[in-house]
């Protein structure tokens, strides 16, 4: 039982699984092995080697620097600072964006000790004086800790001497007002524009 | 991007994971790769080549016959049969049980197009057949394919001359009656017994 229960001890580590699902999680890798199990362990191994922090962006990718900060179709003038890779995924998803990404890999948080030095913020600040560099949109999370994040990029950015910019806040799209809390209201309320 | 898609779309192929959970549990992988990635894809490899089902008792375990089958120190006159592999690791947890199992499988299911050569029958009636064997308690989940399942087997069973029993059905310990279902209740009350 040792490998098994290695395994299964290891999948309990995840995210969303506990020491239940896990061993749920095992027979269904036991019951396929061939199409499951091993390809999992090979993707794994494959994407542990070769997956690496693009040293430009922090985006994950196994190029540096990464396919987004080398593709030529994309606006090179803007560049959008989130908080995490999956945050560039969310974005890359709604195709909403065109530009490049900059990860900071976290918010800043007494609380959980991390402070501007744990930060990518050295290389964002190098890349905003790019003279190509045109515009910095802050995306972090509409969070106390993510917009106190912003205001001190916002801050850090300032001598550089680029437009500044931060995501829009209020309704959702397909949100019910009943079902928002006062906060978004407020912001939805205050950020009304003609029509 | 390839190897790290290729890692999502497996681990969203997980009981209780899908596409976004996948995608967290991938980031948190690649922030603890040397702790959790390059483990896990060790520990998935190794247990997919050593872990196998037991030919006796289709119990899972590195060594066939398993530890369980040849643990010398466990009742050999009582079979326990059970669903599943995860069967076997519940009452194994709870430490109910000294004898030695027997995993059929699954259960019969018209629905899902499982027959009797499916399960894993043949071998648990050559063993009910030993002069060792004194009984074969039948532990499917109390579920209308567990019970079917239940039934069937003991039919099979009944040229073998063995005693065959069942678990007990009624209140859990613990549970509430203003919580359970009405089936509950009913073989609560059936099977009560003077105190």
């Amino acid at each position: 039982m040792g490998d098994l229960d290695r395994v299964m001890q290891l999948l309990a580590k995840l995210p969303g699984l506990g020491p239940r699902s896990a061993r749920r999680a095992v027979l269904h890798l036991m019951k396929r092995r061939e199409a499951l199990m091993m390809p999992l362990a090979d993707a794994l191994a494959n994407a542990a080697r070769s997956i690496r922090a693009c040293s430009v962006c922090g985006n994950l990718d196994s190029a540096d620097p990464c396919a987004i900060c080398t593709d030529d179709r994309r606006d090179p003038s803007v560049i959008c600072v989130v908080e995490d890779v999956a945050d560039v995924w969310a974005l890359e998803r709604a195709v909403a964006f065109r530009g490049r990404y900059h990860v900071i890999g976290g918010v800043l948080s007494a609380l959980d000790g991390v402070g501007p030095e744990d930060l990518n913020l050295d290389t964002l600040v190098a890349r905003a004086r790019e003279p190509a560099v045109t515009e910095v949109i802050l995306a972090m999370n509409a969070t106390v800790d993510g917009q106190t994040t912003a205001h001190y990029v916002a801050d850090r950015l300032a001598p550089a001497g680029v437009k500044v910019s931060r995501l829009a806040h209020g309704v959702p799209v397909g949100g019910e007002l009943d079902y928002l809390d006062d906060g978004t209201l407020m912001q939805a309320l205050r950020a009304r524009h003609s029509v």
